[in-house]
């Protein structure tokens, strides 16, 4: 097995003519699901599917595909990311695996013609849940994991509902069924990390074997709201004390369990958050995660007795709701080997890693066989005009999914 | 020196009848600086000076005096507090005071009659701050204490300036110079704890000998925002973890210091707020008291110590901003003594402590020999419609306050 160099000057042509679509003139881009940005962004990647020659198509959410028939036939081989974005949010995000995948499939097609199986470039259309909390609408689509609900409950800020989106648009939601599928042999998806461990370690490749699991819980903490000058502290029932000490226990926990346990407290709310007045309630969320479902288990368990004790300890009401729980989904073994084979046949550093991050490949998992790769996040930033990978280590990606894609269909 | 037992019904009669004034629909009570049901409540305590035949005037600020004329003339005795209130407050906040203030006065003249040196009851126009931030309106007009950009900066909700609300209930911003006073030998004011401690330990009445000194602080931290999923633990610089780190150090520095040091954290904003992601911005401010001014600059400076090592420790940066700082405010020790001695006359017990509140006597006590005394709040409640002080509690504050202004004025 030999490595497939890209050139730099491709990806960056790939990459410069979708970043055209979709500049908020607030910083970053915003290309919400079925806005005209988002639309624009659609017909960018058509285009580059009839300028290689790739068969194209959309599916009923409005995902693209662009097909290089295999002479075997058969399932397919597919390769791909979102095209939508977070509002201010960066141009790697998504982009940097659609744009991947066209690099890679453009140079397979230039120097090997016609594959062995079929090979599909995919422009999912919705991840982020940044206009509707639809999340991963397309891979949840084509994998069959629409909720029943989801036209009901998917409105947007300006109060329309999806289904009207979506005919905006051209598409039928009476048709959404048809976007499900059943013939993906695998599905490959580069990703920018959105974190700080490949920079972090001189790493240039991430091969991830697993996305983590994550469970939500929801804390509320009553205690009494009190005058903050005329009540001695030892007669004080403080909710934000007991807040504030549970989150430190509670982080102490995901640092003595290790990498990759992370359990972050970043949505807190006091009541009544008057200077003068002791917190009589708190609520904050706690986001945990592991990739490991007994670990990930040990983690929230901990978690909740911690803020049972603490809140015993300081007299405070305590209840616990868990809002989410996401099991971890691993990768599929073979996929991932073939990942590192083509990383280590392209002479480039890999390791394998956990994606802390929920990902469309993450979903796929659940149906098909799937794999992520990682390239690496300067400082780590994401979701922010800040959002940064260099060409060369953009590049060093688009060169491994090239040869994992030959690999796999030649 | 013997104490003069007020008539439970005599007090209760007068608290119903200020009830009657600005019942809020949402709960409890509001009376708002120059607002129809503050209004209503000013007439009512002239209506109260006419019936009992005290001379009664309204001064520029609208604090209203019934003036029971002393045989030798020269400087007056003055008794009450503020007849305003917070939104939902409760029954007894301000209204106690001035209630007890025209109980013993009635009580005095009717025994008694005139006295030697010339009694004043009070109704002080504004404390709360709760319609403009106009703190002590009252007080500060009559001590010369209004500041000069007063009626630039206070406006209401509704966008009307001080000024204009004035005028709307006949008072005219001009004269307001003539609010201020320098005839007061003495004022004292009665006022419901606003905290637990006398109700904790059982005591009648509170002789106050000094009001607490406060210091506000704004700290604001600066860490990152980090993705909650793809940033191992070791790689954040978590905002809030720093402020809890900090809050827990920073109580636990007044607990030390013990009684009547106090330090709260009761206000927080994090940003960006959100579940996935670290906060990376921290706002917190701190409200830090203590009665003796060396003690309260050995907390502020601790304070300021902790969170910058903290925020040095876990790589944040720090921002300290003083937003306030009241120095505290000693009682005239004569007139705390005629408070002791009256209320051991009638025979209750009594102990002498802190207020850990700001109240009107603390302004008077600028300029005038001042001093207050407490009754028990029920559980420490205040600001709330749950506020409560039993009728006996409230009638044996009554009857030192009568026994003093005797010992004083008679």
């Amino acid at each position: 097995m030999s490595g497939i160099e890209e050139q730099p000057a491709d990806v960056e042509r790939y990459l410069e003519e979708l970043a055209q679509h979709g500049r908020h003139p607030g910083g970053g881009w915003f290309r919400p699901v079925y806005s005209p940005d988002w639309q624009a962004a659609q017909r960018q990647i058509l285009d580059w599917f009839d300028r290689i020659g790739l068969e194209s198509r959309v599916d009923a959410v409005g995902t693209v595909y662009g097909r290089l028939a295999g002479s075997e036939g058969g399932d397919c081989i597919v390769t791909g990311s979102h095209f939508d974005t977070v509002l201010h949010g960066g141009k790697f995000d998504g982009a940097a695996g659609v744009v991947a995948a066209m690099a890679a499939v453009h140079t397979l097609k230039e120097r090997f013609g016609a594959p062995r199986r079929t090979l599909e470039v995919v422009g999912l259309c919705e991840e982020e849940g940044s206009r509707y909390h639809a999340n991963m609408w397309g891979s949840r689509a084509i994998t069959g994991r629409l909720f029943p609900d989801d036209f009901e409950r998917l409105v947007d800020s300006d109060g329309v509902r999806i289904g009207d989106a979506m005919r905006a648009v051209g598409l039928d939601p009476d048709r959404i069924g048809e976007a499900q599928r059943d013939d993906v042999a695998a599905f490959l998806e580069l990703h920018v990390e959105q974190g700080h461990i490949l920079q972090a370690e001189g790493i240039q490749i991430g091969v991830v074997d697993v996305v983590t699991g994550i469970t939500t819980l929801k804390v509320t903490l009553r205690g009494r709201s009190d005058h903050a000058g005329t009540t001695p502290m030892t007669m004080r029932r403080d909710s934000f004390l007991g807040a504030a000490a549970m989150t430190l226990a509670l982080t102490d926990v995901a640092l003595e369990l290790g990498r990759p346990a992370v359990l972050t407290v970043g949505s807190i709310a006091v009541k009544p958050n008057v200077r003068n007045i002791v917190a009589g309630e708190t609520v904050f969320l706690i986001d945990a995660r592991h990739s490991v479902p007994a670990r990930k288990e040990e983690l929230v368990s901990r978690a909740i007795a911690i803020c049972q004790e603490i809140g015993a300890r300081r007299d405070l009401e305590v209840e616990i709701e868990q809002l989410t729980d996401k099991t971890p989904a691993p990768m599929d073994s073979d996929l991932v080997r073939v990942l590192e084979d083509s990383a280590a046949a392209c002479g480039y550093s890999y390791q394998r890693m956990v994606s802390g991050a929920g990902h469309d490949a993450q979903t796929f998992s659940y149906r098909f066989p799937a794999v992520m790769l990682f390239v690496p996040s300067k400082d780590g930033r994401s979701h922010s005009p800040l959002e940064y990978t260099s060409l060369e280590d953009l590049t060093r990606g688009v060169s491994v999914l090239a040869t994992a894609l030959h690999q796999l269909a030649y």
